[in-house]
């Protein structure tokens, strides 16, 4: 950010008055412009002991494999924005939609939250951002060509929960430490 | 939002290519502002079968209590930023965080993710954004004295689930009506 949102001025780079961060702030009409983290929802869509996935038709990651997902919308729920992304890309409707996992990325700003639900009746066909959409079967899924660690970790647990019999709420987050490897911690 | 953040010139009002929606565009270098949903994390304080309220020091519902909560910050995860709240408002460190509620209120753009944790030694002191903070039994709670519709609905699925002797995560919407009367969903 260079530019006040509101007036136009430049923005100066200090903390508030009262704050311990630093904050790029207005140097003309003195608007403290905030930056925070943004919800990604998404979902696992069901059918007959199947999981659908969307081959991603757009950057990153343009080729590989992953869940429905997207950017929460303002004016939307976090459950509307999983159902959304899952029709934008799969052009597929869901029933009994639950809330199943919550991921932080604090690397890249992001909150992931991971519903999982049934596809109304099977169908599903690929959106603008899709290559292609398929139902795997726990065996089939193509582990090595999946998109994102968030959504490798958050199919892991879905199976394991499966073969349990329940899905409680997993929670946890997934860290890029200095090395560039991927710290990950279940809580 | 009426200037673009990154080169200074004026936004137009438009729906992007490829996109459904009305973004702010900037007509100069063409960079489109997404606006989304903001995340408020806050904890619900555990000691000795009471729980921490802090009476608000600041608008909006100066003089109200409520649980320790706040925006969450860029770089940081979901439970790090109730954990820092709680420090924040209540001078009170935790242990055994949980996720447990997780709230849309998509009239203010904003979704609630309430933990639980226990008070490491049961101290706690106002921070500078509360008059004071109490520990309450659930006989004690200032039902009629809470800052927020959100904070009541937490504190009274969290004492019924207490009662039931577990702490699944809770999750729904409040939604604001054309007649300003909040829409309570749990699903």
């Amino acid at each position: 950010m260079n530019y006040c949102s509101e007036c136009g001025a430049k923005v100066e780079h200090r903390i508030p008055e009262g704050d311990n961060r630093v904050r790029q702030i207005c140097g003309h009409c003195e608007t403290i412009h905030y930056q925070n983290p943004k919800i990604v929802a998404g979902c696992i869509p069901e059918w007959e002991q199947k999981i659908l996935l969307c081959r991603r038709a757009i950057e990153p990651r343009h080729g590989l494999w992953t869940l429905p997902a997207g950017f929460m919308e303002n004016g939307e729920t976090t459950l509307a924005a999983a159902e959304r992304e899952t029709d934008e890309e799969a052009l597929a409707k869901l029933t009994g939609v639950q809330l199943y996992a919550v991921y932080s990325l604090p690397h890249i700003n992001q909150v992931y939250m991971m519903y999982r639900g049934e596809l109304v009746d099977g169908e599903a066909a690929p959106g603008s951002e899709s290559l292609e959409v398929q139902l795997f079967a726990e065996a089939d899924i193509p582990w090595n060509e999946l998109a994102f660690p968030v959504m490798s970790e958050t199919l892991k647990l879905y199976f394991a929960d499966r073969r349990a019999g329940s899905f409680p709420v997993r929670t946890g987050d997934l860290i890029r430490m200095a090395d560039q490897t991927m710290q990950l911690t279940r809580y």
